[in-house]
Parts: C-alpha cells; structure tokens; sequence
C-alpha cells in the first residue's frame, strides 16, 4: 500500500490522466477495472453529455473512478454540481485556484485532488485542503506551466513544499517512468498520453497513429503568450511557429487558434489543421494496446526494473 | 559494479559534468578523489591554462580524471593534441560531430564520450566508435538541444537507441535524481550545478550566492535563434527576453549577448550584466558544500531513497 493506493482504494498507484477528447468513460471504466484509477476528462464536455459518462462509467465499474474538471472552464460550476448529484467520489481539479471550490467538495465527502506545476500552487492546494497534489513536469502533454520545471526537478521540490501525498506526471508512459518517478518520492503516477493510445480512448484513430510514428522532438510547447501548450508538430502548430517567431502578440496567436482545434484535431482526427495535445513521451509509444494490457506492461517493467536497480552495487 | 565505474575504473557511477568557468582542477580533483569521475572543462580556458590545469591536476589526484572538449570551440583540436600530450585518458567531447576526432583520440588510446541531446546523435556518437554517451535533457544548465527533451524521456529513448553504456544528465543534483535515473536504465549519472556549489568550483561566491536563492522558474532556455542555453534569471536574461518576444532577428540577439557574458557573470560575478548558466536542479539546491561532502550525500541518499522503493509493495 502506498499513500495514494489507500487513498484511493485502488490496487496500483497509476492514474489515468483526465483529457479532453480522449478520455471518456469507456478508457476511464477500463483503467478502473485493470487496477489503476480512471478519470473521466470533462474538459471537452458539455454538461449533459458529462453525466451521460457518468452514468455509464457507473455501470461499467464497480471500482473507483473520478472526474477531472478544469476550474477555469466556463461549466466548471455546473459540472462540479454534477458530479455531486451523480455521486461521484473523487475529483481532480486543475488550471485554476484550487481555493475555489475544495472546501465546498470536501463538505460534499469527495476526495480533491489538485493539479499544479509550481511550488507557490502546491502550496495553495495544500492549504484550500485538497487531499493530493499532481506535480505535473514540462513534458506533459497539452496545457503546461510557465516555469518549464521537469518532472525529474519538479517532484523532488514539491515534496519537500507539502506534507500531502503527491502523484507525478509528464514523461511518465512505462514501467520505468514509474520506478523513476516513485524514486523521486512520489507517492503515485498520472499517465495521460500512453493512454491515448489505447483501445479504449476516443481520440481518433489517425492521431493514435500519428503518436505511434512521433520521434524525439516531435513535440513542443506552442502558444506560450496565450497558454502554454504541448503539441504534436504539424502544419497547425508549423503556422503558429512562424508568427509567434515573428513576434506575433496574443491577440493575433488567438485568432490564429480560432475555436474548436482541439476537436477538429484530437477527436475528428484532421492531422494537418487540429490541435494535437501529446507528451514526449509519444516517442517511446510504439503500439495500440487495451488499457488492461498498458496497466499490466507498465506494472511488469517496474518489477523488472525494480530488481535491475536492486542488483547494483556501489 | 557498473558498466560506466569498470570503464572509468571509479568507485561511484557519478561524473561531475566539465563546465565554462565552474570546473577547473581543483574541482576535477576533488570529485576524483571522493570516488567519482571529475572533469576538467576546458570551454573557457586557453591551451596554456587548460595545460596548467591538467599538470595540476595530476598532481593534486592519483585517480582517474578527464576533460570535456566543446568541439565547436576554436581551440578544440589544439586541446586534443594537449590532451594527448599530456597523457590525459579519459576525454568527454559535446557541441560537435562525433565523427571528427573519435577514431584519432581512440587510436591514441583514449575512452572517448560523447554528450548528447537526440536519437540522432545517439547513434551518430556510436557510429563514430565512442566509448560511451552522455544523454542530457532539458533541465540542465548551459547549452542545450533544440528538442527540449527532457532527461526522464531522453535516457529511456537512448537506451532503446544504442548499445555503448549511457550517463543520463540533466536535472540531477541529489541522491533520488541519481536513483530516477538508474531506474530509467541510465549506466551513471553526469551531475554539473550541484557541484558548481562546491568549495572547489571556480564560480565566483557571488554567483554560487544566487543559486543558492534560485527557485523553481528562476532559470529557463534563453537565445533560442542563436544556441539554446539554460539561463538564471537575470537583468541581461530579461532583456534578451524582451528582445525575443518583440521578434527580433539572430543578429540583434548575437549582438546584445556580444562576447565575454559568460566569464562577466560565472567568473567575475557580474549577476546583472552576465550570463548565468545554471539548471533547474538549483531549485533544490541549498548549500555550498565540499565535493566529498556533496558526493557522499548523494550516495546516502541513494542508498536511503532504494531502500525505501524496495519497500513499496503493490
């Protein structure tokens, strides 16, 4: 058992990242059932078609699941009311003051857990009472922090900024990603772009492939005056490239963006004009699989890699 | 015994990464004695004093040491006959192609490493018959690579991509980075900025003051048009920066930046007008120690953070 297994009731500290357009109720039921926990990702939600997930996550499962929710988002209040009334019992809030809404949650009996990218948020979600942190490193894929900090630099420095379980994410995709991440402290793993490439995802399949085919370097943070966030390279994020080069402002970046590329690219699979969210380590994402079978392959390279580690001797 | 102490013939799988104006002999020295590899980084030194620093550093250690050669850098191929002259037998080359000096500094009996930041240079440097490779993410102070690779991405993605022994770097300065980094399948680790706050390090005690303060988002990629380089924050940072964001051209960014920014800030502790070249790592760091001290803690706490993910059953 560790911290975040007893917390939330679940067999293996690996949570499944909420996504936008990626992680309905079929991947989130599918993570639940395989031993990790499954967050349904309302971010790309409308209300209703939330609890419409809701309800068929609840008859997919019987183990825990959660939703995560961006409190920056213009539904945030409704869909917080939703799950309250549907009786959801865990709740990953992230891109917003986790002073918002914890207390009101935590009255309601859920578990809050925060997403933050940052030591001065970290220590905001500790004191609004959240019951975990998700210290989310550079590398992770679709919306990013300013300061650029790395999983690797991030984890260790927020767990010596709380006191609360922390769960690590960004560059996490493996058995070995895992075994690194908990060597750092961390008390569990959130993994997002590994599960997109899963049976069960609703991202679109030619962007499942696209992930399969990405290389080092196939991604990279864009729209840093608007808000960060990490894209696969193509022509979309090629175009935003130039302008922000030639000094383009927020203004212009957003017209740019316009609305809707996030669905055009990720769920309606249009490879040249989407918005791609990824993380790097799409570059070690080589094959479509189950989220069962991702659980198990991650769970049995960290054995292997645990005793690998456990034999040096220095 | 690893792959990376049996090629070195050293105690510990720590390298203390070769640095403009932080890692002269003294500090070399100092690591080599306490067990790991040091390095002298010859970037900022002319051939006199490069040759200066190796006689005394032979003489200050009986254990093996090395240089780091920048072989972008004018004096390169002078520093290798130097090298060589003096009979010097361990060699870290970066910033150039693998190809060029490799098979010379092999015939001459050398172990050869070769930095990089990509798959492409991976296989590039094993091509060219190095001994071993440094695979440096993001997060690490200094030049860096355009991919902004990230070191819990970069090592397992190398690994995967040769077959020579490779030595993660970047974002590591403590015993739980070095752990992460072995669990990601790394042969040893390359630590730099944790070291430039040693006694023995040549930076200026002005400089090694502000890392000390540094915290998380204090550093960041700065010249990007020119040559990525991990910066602190400072006045000069902030300028480039708004220079950057305004558009401007690699000219104009070559000519703010003009020459000598680097020895003004690291050496003569300029913290406005300089160059800081630091990782994220100084977030953690807090405390100028020895080089012994440094190491020694890092190894306890290795040890600690091992036998505490041993424990972690699920």
């Amino acid at each position: 058992m560790t911290p975040i297994t007893k917390l939330f009731n679940i067999q293996y500290p690996i949570i499944q990242g909420g996504m936008i357009w990626c992680s309905g109720r079929r991947l989130a039921a599918a993570v639940s059932n395989a031993g990790g926990l499954g967050l349904i990702g309302s971010g790309s939600m409308t209300p209703d078609i939330l609890r419409e997930h809701i309800k068929k996550c609840k008859n997919a499962t019987d183990k825990p699941f959660g939703v995560n929710i961006p409190l920056l988002f213009p539904h945030a209040e409704e869909f917080i009311n939703i799950i309250i009334e549907e009786g959801v019992k865990i709740v990953f809030t992230s891109a917003g003051n986790p002073g918002k809404y914890t207390s009101y949650l935590k009255d309601k009996g859920l578990i809050v857990v925060h997403v933050i990218a940052n030591v001065k948020f970290a220590k905001k979600a500790e004191e609004a009472g959240v019951d975990a942190i998700v210290a989310e490193g550079f590398e992770a894929g679709g919306h990013n922090g300013r300061e650029e900090t790395t999983t690797l630099v991030l984890v260790p420095l927020i767990k010596q900024s709380v006191t609360i379980p922390v769960i690590a994410a960004g560059g996490i995709g493996s058995g070995r990603g895992m075994l690194a991440a908990m060597s750092l402290g961390a008390d569990g793993v959130q993994i997002g772009s590994r599960f997109v490439c899963s049976e069960e995802s609703s991202a679109h399949p030619d962007f499942k492939r696209k992930i399969l085919e990405a290389k080092d370097g196939d991604t990279m943070l864009s729209l840093k005056k608007l808000v960060s966030v990490r894209l696969l390279k193509n022509k979309f994020f090629f175009e935003v490239e130039k302008k922000e080069h030639e000094g383009a402002s927020a203004e212009e970046l957003s017209e740019i963006l316009g609305r809707g590329r996030a669905r055009k690219g990720m769920f309606e699979g249009d490879l040249d004009e989407g918005e791609l969210e990824i993380g790097q380590v799409s570059s070690i994402i080589n094959e479509i699989k189950t989220a069962k079978e991702i659980v198990e392959e991650i769970m049995s390279e960290y054995h292997f890699a645990k005793n690998e580690v456990s034999g040096l001797n220095f």
